[in-house]
């Protein structure tokens, strides 16, 4: 399976080579047209991720280094063995919620073991996802419908901006699990919100708000050359960081105002790290390090895909598990935590013009340069800050269109949603995916359990049979032809039956039964087997059973099963429904 | 929905009241020639219920006239509130499997307790089931698929039978949940069993075999009229019976070589019964409770849905729920235990001449006859030959030649078989249930998220359109025409997405799609959207997206949508596929 539409190379080694590894695709013919986007792309995406890599690891409970320090080797590990050329990885909003959720139960948030079992965690993630890219799971992740998704993402964007509020308030409350205790928490400590802290965090809430959704309109209009609208409007968050950082500084906000301060951020590049190899902790982890393998590697596909098919190119389900278990890999090694494809960044790394993995690895050098110099200039970061560029990524997350469209599209899809973002709020996040899951198939085989059937009749003199109840048409009293419009499975079988039967009893004249199958795709052992106990009962009622229209597989199907002996021959299967009913009519 | 084909009463009030109580419907228009029929059948069943009552309740740990009064009063209620005619309600084999796993865990078998928590069971089941009909539940026994139901059923067999084989051998052995665990002990007991036990046992198993297996063609050789070999050949049981009982009075078996014997058995009518109300007891039957109102429904609707459809006559799923759990109240107030619709004796019923519910109450009656009168000469009845009454009932349970039909309809069919059979073995026939449905809807979720898809080009100059791979067809350079063979939903709108994705990396040339919609009855939102990102991102690449053939009711969804306009308007939607390609090819 070619993995792009790009030449690949002739010599069969690196073919094979480059099945596994992507990079070499474009790496062995790299096009220098493709420099000026990937590096463009890879300095934007560097100054999104900075701030933002602090920030995520602090709703993870980690130290801000360790949000940078999963920004580095990830990406180069992901850059060589993914199949995305515009997937950016690194620490994102979900995965860290979800990581915080887990390790609060296992360790002190802050505490050397807590880092540690977030190290563990990435390596189990790294293992889980290596290992079911191998055996090719990828496929597991299109069982979660959209509306389970959107009902989940909306839910989980709530969580998260929720937890960021106190950092805005700048107040401590209790930890807690449930959505509706935290915010009952909020409303009774807000009397004691810091208000320096809250008037720093709104402040930069506006501006990043302004960046974010008004800024590329102003500067259009005053005539700024769009190739410069991008890369200016991305700047929202270094323009809050370095401005209220400056002004803490100046200020003195910490020790005058108690406003909470990011502090010391050790310098260098990132340390060698052994996750912990501790069975207990292991097994204590393993439903969250499931769920992010899960849902960091559902978030990850959706946007790789999506930003594939716009340039015409392929995206492998396996291999990216297998680049992205591999990036976690890194994690664990280099003193991250779990990390994934974001939605948000690997967007703008698109728009900025990313051709090639190469502007991942220009924004991994990028933030390396940054560990290594500059991580004393962010003592006086204000941790409301960082809440605030938190909140401006949640509130993108949030996603009330799909709502209103998945609603006119379908009541069960709106119901699915419906069910997963209750089960998120009040259950939490991974019994909510379970819950969501589980609704969805229910309602899928509610709908395919009650197939639509119709008993037809002749169109005038034509060869053509429409449903008795919407045309006028007409019947012979002796012979009964009935239309099933879906194939057949243990779900709908008993439908069937009881649909037949109740016809047939309806019809005490009938003593030919046709069943017109030309929408049958496939028939299963249970709906086959309902149907000879059907051929068998109705012969002692004094009525025989003939097909029509039988699919080539499904004609197969009933041979190999011996049901067309069982119907009585050959003979009792005919090509059309009108020769049926014209040879059925004369008998 | 009328319950049978015969003719229904003009007054509405009665007409009404029939729908609740379907008896109405034959007793109010009893014809006298069903007369020798019902009484044929109601005494034939009676021969068989007498000895199989006393078993089964053995077989659930109940005391012997525990079974003979759950044959009583259920069998009126049922005769009034059921919808089948031929249904032979009362003690089975596999409801008093479930009834002995749970209750041993809760009292000591045999003690007053036992009898007790049997009757809360009971109670906790009728409500279970009336509740479940009166909220129109009764479809749910339909997502158990054949191959599930058949797997469950040979293996709950071999359970049922290894658990009489100490009756049989008349040994002691410690009580186990678990197949192989019984059989260990069985193996390393079986030097202690009893001999003259197990010959009076072997010799009934024989017995009983040859009445069930030989008989009917040996009578018949010997030219025995065919009204006579029925009720002959059921007659095997009472024979055992008989013989035994007279074998161990005359040569005092019981007292010279221990051969276990059931003992006093209480005569007189069956007594008032209050079931405790105890909400901890409650608490713990609740698993138990909801599978026998499950499986025993499922065992009886089967049977009663194919005896009806021999006569044109209708069974309602929901009433049936009602019935069976009056019934289940009924054994509970009446010192029985859960019962349902029984399998072989519905299949005698029905064969013996069952026309109405009359022949149920005359089986009641018989055996309250016998409760009132007779019980006294049971007392020697050894428990070998009861053994060999279950053994005999279980033996007809297994199910090979399903196995073997299943194999070659469908592999997914026979791996959920196999799935479900291990299950049950291994984790116990609750588990194994769960385990089995889990399994089945997981294959068929499978099969449908990989629909078939097919490239399509035109065959000579016709306006037929056929699979490029296996017809020899023409195609156009700038249109790729593709065919979906199923119904869109969340589970198979990746798989799509991937195909599409990849046809169009792999045609560089094409700048319009066609998808053929024909078989496509029904598109979910998350196809939905998967089809407008799609639609986006191909515009962006240079491909326009078109449709043809699209069916009435998805056209409709698409409006309803706004996928239409999405798509560009009508104009991008085709009536035929031959008409799509012919604008397309000189555009």
């Amino acid at each position: 399976m070619p993995h792009s539409c790009a030449p690949s190379s002739q010599c069969p080694v690196v073919r094979l080579l480059s099945r596994y590894v992507p990079a070499l695709d474009w790496g062995l013919h790299y096009n220098p047209h493709d420099l000026v986007g990937d590096v463009m792309a890879g300095t934007i995406v560097a100054v999104m991720l900075i701030p933002q890599g602090m920030a995520y690891a602090m709703l993870a409970g980690l130290p801000p280094q360790v949000g940078l320090y999963a920004s580095i080797v990830p990406l180069l590990i992901y850059a060589l063995l993914g199949t995305s050329r515009a997937l950016a990885v690194g620490p994102v909003a979900m995965v860290s919620l979800l990581v915080a959720t887990s390790l609060s139960q296992v360790a002190a948030p802050g505490s050397p073991d807590y880092w540690a079992a977030a190290l563990a965690l990435a390596l189990m993630i790294g293992l889980i996802q290596v290992c079911m890219g191998l055996v090719r799971l990828g496929f597991i992740v299109n069982f979660l419908s959209h509306a389970v998704i959107v009902g989940f993402t909306n839910a989980a964007a709530l969580v998260i901006g929720l937890s960021q509020l106190k950092h805005l308030m700048g107040i401590k409350i209790p930890q807690s699990e449930s959505f509706f205790e935290t915010a009952h928490h909020l409303a009774q400590a807000a009397p004691d919100s810091n208000g320096v802290s809250l008037g720093l965090g709104l402040t930069s809430l506006a501006v990043l708000l302004f960046f974010n959704r008004h800024l590329p309109q102003v500067l259009s209009r005053w005539g700024v050359p769009p190739a410069w609208i991008g890369p200016v409007s991305r700047g929202g968050p270094l323009l809050v960081v370095i401005t209220t950082i400056a002004l803490v500084g100046l200020l003195n906000l910490d020790s005058r105002f108690g406003v909470a301060i990011v502090g010391d951020i050790p310098r260098g590049l990132p340390p060698l790290t052994y996750p912990p190899v501790d069975l207990t902790l292991w097994q204590r982890l393993l439903p969250t390090a499931l769920t992010i393998s899960f849902v960091g590697f559902m978030e990850s596909i959706a946007v790789a895909k999506s930003l594939a098919s716009k340039r015409r190119q392929r995206i492998d389900a396996n291999q990216e598990l297998i680049g992205l278990g591999a990036a976690n890999l890194g994690a664990a090694f280099t003193g991250g935590y779990p990390v994934t494809g974001g939605f948000s960044r690997s967007i703008v790394n698109f728009s900025a013009g990313a051709n090639t993995g190469l502007a991942s690895i220009i924004t991994a050098g990028l933030v390396a340069l940054v560990v290594v110099l500059f991580t004393p200039l962010f003592y006086n970061l204000p941790q409301a800050a960082l809440a605030a560029v938190i909140l401006v990524a949640v509130i993108n997350l949030l996603d009330f269109r799909s709502v209103g469209h998945l609603w006119r599209v379908s009541r069960s899809d709106a119901a699915s949603l419906a069910i997963t973002f209750g089960a998120v709020l009040t259950l939490g996040i991974e019994a909510g995916i379970v819950v969501g899951f589980v609704a969805s198939v229910a309602f899928y085989l509610w709908r395919t359990s009650q197939p639509h059937i119709a008993e037809v009749g002749r169109v005038g003199d034509s060869e053509h049979f429409r449903n008795v109840k919407r045309h006028p048409v007409h019947t012979c009293p002796g012979v009964l032809a009935i239309r099933i419009d879906e194939s057949l499975y243990f779900a709908n079988s008993k439908y069937l039956e009881d649909y037949l039967m109740q016809a047939v009893a309806e019809h005490p004249t009938a003593n030919a039964l046709v069943l017109i199958c030309s929408a049958i795709n496939h028939i299963d052992g249970s709906a086959l087997e309902t149907l000879e106990a059907l051929v068998d009962n109705f012969r002692e009622a004094g009525v025989t059973v003939y097909l029509s229209e039988v699919k080539g597989p499904v004609m197969d199907q009933l041979e190999r099963a011996r049901f067309v002996q069982h119907l009585g021959g050959k003979e009792r299967i005919f090509l059309s429904t009108h020769q049926a009913i014209a040879a059925l009519e004369q008998a």
